[in-house]
């Protein structure tokens, strides 16, 4: 998971960009990158880090001008160095620079594609850089000196009918404009909206409306599937569907557990959708458990408040923050002649005793990955004097691995893989379990007036909205990813970067 | 306002010092420093910024040996060069180094004395080199080749003689032991505690027990008023009472907004006191407002979410987060040829409109200092929907400035200097607004059980404490804050610093 | 002024190339950079600095592979950001990277026809950018998959037709190989060795001669003016005649002032050369002051002494080092409130004064180009007591600027423009000038043995060998030197970045 | 080794300081400090690297004040962390900082006694923190409010009764003044000088004259052995004797290597003593091998080449320079899975094969102290093609180690330690070897005309002049170094710092 933006406005960007990534951190805290352009020239800062890291006083002077993009990364299983920090850049033609968040299913067949048929080089692992010369190529072969928007709808066109998976674009071109496009299936969220100045209307495209909103722009719409709008440098927007057979599917862990509670997704709230989780939620337990015990409901902070807020209200059971959450957390250093030791929970959560002595407690998380943390957190339940703990997740089981962007183990490392919800309560240490229901999830974020199309729910149905995912493809991830994690612990890592840092 | 920590332990020390920064960062997010021990060395990291980015691999593997003690540094007005971050040294006598929360109220006749009567150079502005040298001298004139605890106690009963003011110490004596003590008014909290481990007991003293119990050790108890605590380093302990007329009065404010929830301070659980905030709120508006039309209750994130909760329930009126706070504020660039702008509230936290849409809102914060931001929260909810806007404040008008060491504005600067509730209220924008009363607050922080002769609640009513302070040293400080503020604005900081950044 | 380097080797190369670039590193001091290659990817580390401060053991462990190249870059009027140091980079096609020490005369209308006909974008000032795509272009359009020496030589075969100027390259096809060329003038200087090791042969491609020497290379030979070299991956070397009328008119001030005096270039030996050029001095001064009465011969270290102490040898006067040089040249630092001082040559250079008390002395330096050092030198030779100070400088008088690549003063800012010799001495305050006579330098330079076509003697005679070289071009490298310079005392330098610093 | 200077001015000293430093900066490229005092405050900068890496534009910034001291420091086989590098301070009596040249041959005594019966902490291994808190007791236990010049004189005085070795010192007294001192064997050497400035006379104390020399200052004079000079903030000078009994025996190897040649010390001129030693060198080849058949008198550079010169003319020979010397050394790196390789000779020099080609070449070296490298020098001048290599050193031959603060290596690993000239003359590989007589490189230092007691020449003839070295001491520190090489080998070095870095 990642978040992008691109502005076009009537001063200097850095700062609003700037701006902008803070508010969207929540989606990615290993790197950070802003790309400028003016006067034909592009200026660009990126690294690993935190966005208040990366950027000092000394890069924000050199990102000038009124166009740019930027993005910050989730760390994921492949890709770490800051080489592979986005934007990506390649001169011909034009000078484009790309920010995406997502994933391409078929990032192999297009890496060989576009070296053999238009010789281009790809210098990392990463599938945005393929993504980017596809895209560019695509622009080349339409051969104009001076792109307009048709050129740049035809070559979004060919991206879409090139490349598979989820997947939401801001690029810049320099010296024309800035393009921002979405997958035909809707996956990854992406947004735009407008500020009026003085000087005139400035354009924002961002992965979430809530960074329109900090900033004081105005939400526009939502990208349709396969949609792409196009602003050019003097702030003139064009839309245009690009896709043959576009369909809304977006991804519905956005809801659960990705999105900012305040931003507002293909027209839903996701707060709203929060509260209608816990009420769902509870609507199950007074009909599977209508005699429950439960004393005092406790969520397990931040994500899941929401929800357990309603929940508690709905079941009419007292609602208390019984966890406290360090919001500092350090590493565990390795010292010589001294074995890594592992982070406990205890270092993230502390629980409030008080809360916990001598009462059944019900406690609430968005959702179960692993199930290793679940079952620290029950444990420390009970050494805080619970006598019996509860556990219920706003989602369903999450039994398949994402492919589109998110990054979540595989499927083997999944506790509800294969498992019923008795075998996962057991295994975490609770009295009993709740999941929510994918069709009470689905209602939940659909809303009573929301019409979409359906939502890519792969990681709890297993079924793929692309189509193009079979066994084969899950099975080649999952040795990747093992591969991945031996080679980190193999001695040095091997770094490698085309870019300084 | 900082965070102390300090400990004997039976292997090195660094990453449970790390540790234990990390969970006492809410006190002060500066700068960060650790020194520990070994055979006869001492081994020191400080600089500027969080923990987690001031200590490095290559700095944690330095800092060898099995005694340490590490501070935490809240911004002030005066104090903000990497050279005045703490813990500091002087080598004669011993090599003691001495970390330090609080602040001296007769610091500029101590740094008098100790140039003129023992000779010492103080190369910073910071209090706490002064502290370290009054104690340094103390242990100094006492002239044992080797120093027992005997000569610690007399030293800190000096240093009780001759400093003024709020303060809780930790200091390590190269070679023989760590020492913890308190001000003769337990005005800043200082807690300890242990921990067994297959090589023996290990020691830790801290600022707040929520340090200690992250990291598996056991309360003892909150240090007394005057009194120390001596741990050799072979790990024996000794406490003794070293003040002539110790008087418990805790800094009530650590109740309000300083101490995170789930610490104990002097018998008193933060978590509860604040529940007993809400409590008192709701009864003070029962009484005085008992048909108020508030709809919803809603916190301003974080402090003062648990008063808020209890408020919200004892009235029995709907809870709700209506406001989501950005984890990851950024900085505001200056620019070539640009002013700097103010970072607004906004940037800060964001109004999900669905709970202000309509309403009639009560916005509960722990306290209101400046105003300013209150201000602009009100008109957040205001442009958010809600018909009307009520603000509670679970601590009293704060009308006088803080002596002992936390860094708040002087009284001109109070929106509650001087004015009443009413004024108070219009200022910010509220069409009603309630304070606590302080006798509630003490009775909410004292509860039922608990024995405290008094609390220093000077903030709210003028008294301190220690005797003192008088208009003359409150002219004092509001000038040289007037002062360091003009300096800051001008042009090139001359930062000072002896040792290296 | 530059220095460049490339190896195909048999293992790891990036110790080689920069044993290479401190060995070149008397060609330029103001940035380094490497970039190898490893199983289709590139690894780069580029920086401002020298060599010793460029690449770190972190920097070095990223730069693996059997295949790189390597350069060193001389501080010159316009480019001085790290994002202009090189090699540069372009993906497409085949990811190709190049590094170039010279000049091209005709970068203007290049960038517009590569920006125009091949919609490449150009994000820095550098010719270097613009010659790598150039170079890009003309393989790109032969559309080979697999690029073999034919396409690489029609490259260079077309980069001749378009580009003006002196230039020599290394450039490597990623996965292929590694080419140098040469311009159709050999102006500038490049030469290709070989090392026979276990694994099998290693070629190098470099600047000087010296570089293969200190590395155990043995010299294949120079490039013949407009010839191409490529060594693909494996390890097979090609060479061919890449120009149509190729003309060996080698840059005449290498063998003055730039070459190190170890090295050969067109089979010259530059410290024979320099000999000569004593021996041609004195005969000169024999001639035209037969009565001279000269004491001691003094070099100014370091270039001249070769020279000076054959000059004194035929003179029959005692050669004596009465400079002293200091090796370690700090900063000038502005502190607030002050304006800069100028570094004076006191700084650089101390006189011993036993050496001219009471002498007659002749200086001899390399060349003679602002003047302003001399007049310094020649004062200082005066405090020191000598009684009179004669000059003499090995190369004429420098009267034109360089448009091949030698970063000099522009023709107005050069002591002897539209000067007799008579002029300058007066000038500098030399008691008597003697400048090496043109005639005298190219035999020098030439000797007996060696057939060389003709020099660019431009500096000293204003022909400059391409032909393409006219007032209004000089007249606006003039123009764009003192914009840029005055650019630089304006203010924020806007850094221009493209990669990170 | 390493360079002091001090400087009172009457304006910011920190340029002149940095200037100074880097004029010095050949006795030392390891680490550099300076700190300069301003209002009672002092300003701290310090790190590993040349003057020119560790001073930056925002370090210089915060270097105010009219006083200051600086030092530069040699690598040393002990310690080699930043932390060591000086000035050093301690805050006990009013602040002192020291910066030091030589070496205490009874450290590990008065380290006993500080701590003993000063109850002084000292933090590292460096014989300057020992001193300097010595000094610092003596001040203290005088007990003056202001110290005046009779306790500072009484102060060295003590420093001279408790302090064996070879000490050049300054030392600054905050708010007081700079005082210098030597030991009474003046083994170690430091000047002071003046300068005239409209603000009034500044002074400054330096290890060579030529830092006086280049900064526009005139020498006073050396400091007297024992002697002690002592300049207060508001520039009076003061001098006084302070040992029982001096004696002039300054190291007799500054004048063979140290030294740069344009420095005068204790009245002899390094350059002229230089010279002599050729002199000598070239009479004692005639004397010994009338019928020598040398073709060409090399040196190896670059401080043997003013005795090389000499000893050419003397003996009629042409003097010839065939090694260049390359004056950028690398790093030799260490990649994952290598050994570590040795850089050879041939990086640091080449040979031009055209002076050595069917010669008999001498070569001149200013003295062999491993051998090592002459072997490989010589190695290269027979595959350059010289038919006979004979090698003469301007110094007599290397049999004991160095104990006043020069690092070279313990007794067995000198080449000539228990070895004949003919011995050394074949493990080095020359076809013969001659070497200065010590009485004549006596004459050569002396001169006619300078009056020195005795010299320092224990490297040659095993003489210690402080009385106080036996066989028990020179054991100690061959075991030590041993002790201290093999720590070096072990993994992770435990660097030890109390200051930051």
């Amino acid at each position: 998971m990642c978040g992008i933006v691109g502005i076009v406005g009537k001063s200097g960007v850095n700062q609003a960009l700037y701006d902008a990534l803070t508010v969207l951190q929540h989606r990615g805290q290993d790197a950070a990158g802003i790309v400028t352009s003016h006067d034909g020239r592009l200026f660009l800062r990126k690294d690993n880090g935190l966005v208040r890291d990366v950027f000092q006083q000394r890069h924000m002077q050199r990102l000038v001008g009124n166009m740019g993009i930027g993005h910050i990364r989730y760390p994921t299983a492949g890709s770490s160095s800051s080489a592979e920090a986005q934007p990506f850049y390649v001169n011909s033609p034009y000078g484009i620079t790309l920010a995406h968040n997502g994933n391409l299913t078929n990032v192999s067949q297009l890496a060989k594609e576009i070296y053999e048929s238009d010789l281009r080089h790809v210098n990392t692992s990463s599938d945005s850089e393929v993504l980017l010369n596809v895209f560019a190529h695509e622009l080349a072969v339409q051969g104009k000196l001076q792109p307009t928007e048709e050129e740049v709808f035809t070559a979004v066109a060919k991206v879409h009918e090139r490349c598979r998976g989820g997947y939401a674009v801001v690029a810049m071109i320099t010296g024309y404009g800035l393009v921002g496009f979405r997958d035909p299936h809707a996956i990854r969220p992406i947004v735009f909206g407008q500020r009026h100045t003085e000087q005139g209307v400035e354009y924002m495209i961002a992965s979430e409306s809530v960074a329109l909103d900090v900033l004081g722009f105005s939400l526009i719409r939502d990208l349709a599937p396969g949609e792409a709008v196009y602003i050019t440098s003097d702030g003139r927007l064009h839309t245009r569907q690009c896709a043959v057979d576009p369909k809304v599917s977006p991804c519905i862990f956005e809801h659960v557990y990705l999105a900012r509670s305040d931003s507002f997704m293909d027209g839903v709230s996701i707060y709203k959708a929060r509260l209608r989780m816990g009420e769902k939620l509870a609507d199950k337990i007074l009909r599977e458990r209508p005699e429950h015990d439960i004393d005092v409901v406790i969520p397990i902070p931040d994500t899941s408040r929401t929800a357990a807020l309603e929940l508690a209200n709905k079941l009419g059971v007292k609602f208390r923050e019984g966890f406290v959450k360090n919001r500092y957390i350090g590493r565990t250093f390795i010292m010589p002649g001294q074995a890594a030791r592992k982070k406990s929970v205890r270092q993230k959560l502390n629980a409030i005793d008080l809360e916990f002595r001598g009462k059944n407690v019900m406690l609430v998380d968005d959702s179960i990955v692993r199930g290793t943390t679940c079952k620290q957190i029950i444990q420390m339940a009970r050494e805080a004097g619970a006598r019996k703990v509860y556990f219920c997740s706003a989602a369903p089981a999450v039994r398949y691995p994402n492919v589109y962007g998110i990054d979540m183990p595989s499927a083997h490392e999944l506790i509800a893989h294969n498992r019923s919800t008795e075998e996962v309560a057991e295994l975490i240490g609770a009295d009993w379990l709740v999941y929510q229901d994918l069709p009470d999830l689905i209602d939940a974020v659909a809303g009573p007036k929301v019409k979409i199309d359906s939502f890519d729910c792969a990681v709890f149905d297993g079924k793929y909205v692309t189509g193009d995912i079979d066994e084969a493809y899950l099975d080649r991830i999952e040795r990747a990813r093992n591969d991945a994690s031996k080679a980190k612990t193999n001695a040095v890592s091997a770094i490698i970067d085309l870019y300084n840092d």
